[in-house]
């Protein structure tokens, strides 16, 4: 069933040639692309629901999230959002992507994203405004958001020492994250030289507006490997050059996951990154803390599960 | 030479593989928008022909087009566009489409439109400017031009008293109907899991703008399926919602028919539509009436040959 | 009348926003892209004009070309192109680029542009194959042509030494070059932070094939500036790291020339380039002297004209 009520948005649209690698599996930042542009229709739309001064909502940051299976040329993608919660100057946007074969009628959860989006008065992007507060299912639904909210901040606070403090707009987030994933992919597929795919993407966050006319520079850098399992560090640097009162700066940066598959799609070994240097064996570690954090939580999930 | 009077345009492009389905058959929403390009050009040229207010000519309706032969990638499709027919505040454009493989230099005409368009000023566009005469060939020309016109206004008051009567300009209608296409497409594959392609499309009345910055949701449904061919409704709705005033509206409505084509190109028997409830079964036989109506225009214009 | 005969084609569109800078301005590359798009059909058409193997025309060399004005969004570029020489093994093509206002009606030529395409067979891209003779208007005509070519010829010969000596098929040539002259202006708006266009491209010769699925690097770097001219050099590096076997190489290289311009569209004069190494004094030296002859070449083509 499509999401028809005004907490629901549904886009869907097929893949094509020039969503996909050579080896026909869709770019995992077409579908971020996707679920970016999902998320900014559903909470611009709630965030000018009430009288009031007109907003945008802009994207702040991106939950770490999972591909759990690979999308290909010619099915359809379905990404589909509603608003989960809503604090002072804030929303938490939930999306699902699914991918359906028309021909066969399969249908598959490729992810699940959450997203949070910070409403800028369209007049002045400088100014935050209120919103609008949603209805709850029940207590307990709120009291779930609260914490969802209060654990975002926090991660957010560790990170913002490193990369400032304050919830600019980026021009087109889905975009830049689109692009982020091409590098990432680069840098795997150079590595492996083999078929490969996004496995997942750790949290983002926007600290930093990108200026109109700014030049972007992305780079990506492998950090760690896995038996079955790659991390690239991408970095996106932002030169507003025809203003000569600002200097380069760091506008975002993520760490995405890839692994590869064989025809099949099946994963492979990858081979091991060699470090040399003092950094990259420190980048190494702190990748490794980062994967063998990531498994020790999804076992964590599973184990009520597992239990039942 | 290429085409330089005020009556002809000619807009040409390789088709890629972007423009096609996975069996490499372009979609006929990618004629669909060159078609549009072409008429907008020129119509929107000969309404600045004279000195005066400024103005872009704004798609007000396109009439039933048959697509009579698959176009491939690789093909280069010919669109051109002449004025044929102007009343005080409308212009009529026919256009014709022509693929040509340029490897066995082999041309078929894959389809042939007419488009009306109306001229809004460029300060202003509430206001409908008046369009500039053109030259007719002959008296008999003119006159089949102004039944041509009393025809389509005609049946655009019947569809009126449903639609609305104004006729605003919807941003880009060539990405419009190119979408439009596509959810025809995805619901006619869903239905008979082969491979499709447009075979038709009812006439479209564009009667209500969209603004910049609204949402459009595009739905499709089955509503009859004949031997050999599908016939699938699709609605445009359109959201402004920034604008709180406005509630979301139906802009654009039309009737697709899709037929399935087998490897050497042959259409292919379609699995009949099952009608379960009163709606469905009273769109069915509405499709129906729409089916045979058209089977029956299709055969009075091949009679006079036949007699030949 | 759209051109219909072997021996010509037109391309045309409306410039969309995403076709030019923040300043309205369409950038070089869009145009040299649509400028292949032409020179590619129609070649490809001729040499398949005969019976014989199948063939596609793979891009050689583009001249040296020149935007005389810029073209705008909303306005028409109108892309012309014809057959004007043919060797045993390769097409001429010479481009026209005509803008249109169509709301003013004002028609300017853009730049003239001159092609050289070779047949390369469609089931072997290593075998060029021979090209069908055209037929002159007269005596004159093939004799100039034959000039052009023993010119291209001993040029191409001069640069062989540096980038091999093969003809081969860059993948996509026309998105090649759009990337180039991207690149190109992002190191002239970086130099001088205002508003540029691209003024000429040089000569740009295709020796390298580029194989699907390389990852290609594009750089440039400024190596002269004249008073109110700026040159950047541009290299396209190709990594085909798929393949284990063969290392990242030089597939093209090319020399873009920027202007700055005001907002009424006069040129301005742009800071001087500082040279400190003696590499970029050297760079510059021979960027001078292309600077110095074309300006003579030009000088030249006047004096016929103002000796009449």
């Amino acid at each position: 069933m499509p999401p028809t009520g005004p907490g629901a948005i549904q886009i869907s649209r097929i893949m094509r040639p020039d969503d996909a690698n050579i080896a026909g599996n869709v770019h995992g930042g077409t579908i971020l692309k996707m679920i970016e542009e999902a998320g900014a229709i559903i909470s611009t739309r709630h965030c000018n629901s009430q009288s009031g001064e007109r907003c945008v909502a802009a994207l702040a940051r991106v939950e770490r999230t999972d591909f759990l299976s690979p999308v290909c040329i010619g099915e359809v993608a379905h990404v589909s959002a509603e608003i989960t919660y809503t604090s002072k100057r804030s929303v938490e946007v939930q999306v699902n992507v699914v991918s359906e074969n028309i021909l066969t009628g399969v249908k598959k959860v490729t992810n699940q994203a959450t997203l949070w989006y910070v409403p800028l008065a369209l007049q002045n992007v400088h100014k935050v405004l209120e919103v609008p507060p949603i209805q709850y299912a029940g207590k307990e639904q709120e009291e779930e958001g609260r914490r969802r909210y209060e654990e975002q901040k926090l991660e957010r606070l560790e990170t913002k020492e490193r990369n400032g403090d304050v919830i600019q707009p980026v021009i087109n987030p889905g975009v830049t994250m689109k692009l982020m994933d091409e590098v990432a992919g680069i840098v795997a597929a150079r590595h492996c030289k083999t078929n490969i795919v996004t496995a997942s993407v750790d949290a983002i966050n926007f600290h930093e507006k990108i200026k109109k006319g700014s030049v972007i520079t992305i780079s990506g850098r492998m950090t760690f490997t896995s038996n079955k399992s790659m991390e690239i560090s991408v970095f996106v640097d932002a030169d507003p050059f025809v203003d000569e009162s600002q200097e380069r700066y760091r506008a975002v940066s993520a760490f995405f996951t890839y692994v590869s598959l064989n025809k099949e799609g099946k994963p492979l070994p990858v081979p091991q990154l060699v470090v040399e240097t003092e950094d990259e064996r420190r980048r190494f570690e702190e990748g490794k803390g980062r994967y063998l954090q990531t498994k020790a939580k999804r076992q964590a999930k599973m184990q009520p599960l597992t239990q039942q």
